[in-house]
C-alpha cells in the first residue's frame, strides 16, 4: 500500500472514531439525563383509592366508595415510597397519616431497612403513628432537643430524596397547600443522607443516657 | 491540486471539525453543569452578624456583639435572596424573621418586583412581618381558604428556587432542625413558578369579592 493510501485510511479512521465518540457522548448524555429523576408534587391531593398500590398482584377488587384508577399527587408520593427495595430513612416532624404508615409497615415486612427520626413532642400526640411503627419493630428515634425536629424528608435506597413542606398527616395531604420535591440529583440527595446520619447518631438514646450518667459523675 | 490531495485535505478538514465539535460539546457541557446550582442548607444556623450583606459597600463598621465574618446557613440563605435583580415570588406560611423582612424591603427599595403569598391566619399573629411588607407597598396576598397555605418557597428572578421545611421565623432559623434546598434545575423550578402563578390568581381578592357578589345574586 502506498504512503498516500495509508494516510487516507488513517484519516478516515480518525473521522469515524471521532464521529462515533460524538454520537456515543450524545447518547450517553441523553440516557444519563433520562435517569436523573426530578419531579414536583403539589397538594392538596385529589382523594382516590390507593388500595392497588399496596396489593398490586391481588385479584381482589376494592369496593371502597373512592374514585378508582385515578393518579393523584398522593398516589405518586406513595409509589415512590413503596419503590424502596433496600432502605428507607425517614425524618419527619409529624406522622399520623394511616396510608403512609401502612406503606412503611409493608416495606418493613418486605425486609427493607427502615430508620425513622421524629419530633419528640409530636410523636406523643393522639393519632401519631410513631408508636405503632416502634411496636412493629421498626427502629425509631426521637430528637432529645427542646426545639422542633421540623424536617419532612425521606431517602429511598440511598438514592432518591423526597422532601418538602408536607408533614405525613391527613390534613397536609388532603387539605393544605403543600409541596413535595422528588429528586435523584446526587448534589441534593447526598447532603440529606449525611444530615440524616448526623441526626441519627446525635439522637441515639444510648448516647443520651451515657451523657446523663457521666453528668451525674458515675 | 490532484484528486488524492483534495481527498486528503477534505478528510483532515472533517477530522478537525469533528474534534472541534467534540471539544466544544465537552466545554459547553462543563459550563452548563457548572451553571446549574444545586445546594442544601441545614438549620439551626450558627448566629453571626449579617450587617455586611445589607450594606456591602458601606465603610461603616458594625459593633454588634455577634461574631463577624462567619459564613452560616442563614447568611448563605440571605445572600441568595438578596441576589434578586428583577423579581422575588415568595410563598411562605409564617413570616416573622426581621432580617428576612429587611432583605425583602431592601429588594423592594431596589425596584425588584415582589409578590408575597402567605397564610391568612399566620399573617395576623403578633410579630408577623406581612403587615409591614404590605404597608411598604409590596404586593401581598393571603389564601382565602380555611386550610393552611403551608408552602415555604421563594423563586428568585424566575430562575432560582429556594424551598424546604424552614418557615421565615427566628425560631426556625436559630433553634429548629430544618432544611433549605436551593436549585436552578429547570425541572424543579418551573413547576414552582407555575404553582405560584396558579395560587396568586386563585387568591386574588378582586376575584374573591366578585365571587361573593355573584353568590349573593348581584
Amino acid at each position: 500500500m502506498s504512503l498516500m493510501w495509508r494516510v487516507k485510511v488513517v484519516g478516515l479512521g480518525v473521522v469515524a472514531l471521532s464521529l462515533s465518540l460524538e454520537l456515543l457522548g450524545w447518547l450517553f448524555g441523553r440516557l444519563r439525563h433520562k435517569r436523573t429523576l426530578n419531579k414536583v408534587l403539589f397538594f392538596p391531593s385529589e382523594v382516590a383509592c390507593v388500595e392497588h398500590l399496596f396489593s398490586p398482584n391481588s385479584a381482589r377488587a376494592c369496593f371502597c366508595p373512592l374514585p378508582h384508577g385515578v393518579e393523584t399527587s398522593f398516589s405518586r408520593l406513595l409509589c415512590h415510597i413503596l419503590s424502596a427495595t433496600s432502605s428507607l430513612d425517614l425524618c419527619v416532624f409529624s406522622f399520623s397519616n394511616m396510608d403512609l404508615s401502612r406503606a412503611v409497615l409493608l416495606l418493613h415486612k418486605k425486609a427493607v431497612t427502615i430508620r425513622v427520626l421524629s419530633d419528640k413532642d409530636y410523636s406523643a400526640i393522639t393519632g401519631s403513628q410513631i408508636g405503632i411503627l416502634r411496636k412493629a419493630g421498626i427502629c425509631v428515634r426521637c430528637d432529645v432537643d427542646s426545639a422542633y425536629m421540623h424536617h419532612k424528608f425521606a431517602v429511598v435506597d440511598g438514592r432518591l430524596l423526597i422532601t418538602g413542606s408536607l408533614n405525613w398527616t391527613l390534613t397536609a395531604v388532603q387539605s393544605n397547600m403543600e409541596n413535595i420535591l422528588i429528586t435523584e440529583e446526587a448534589e441534593l440527595v447526598q447532603p440529606f443522607i449525611k444530615e440524616f446520619h448526623r441526626l441519627w447518631v446525635l439522637n441515639d438514646p444510648a448516647r443520651f443516657y451515657k451523657n446523663l450518667i457521666s453528668d451525674d459523675g458515675h
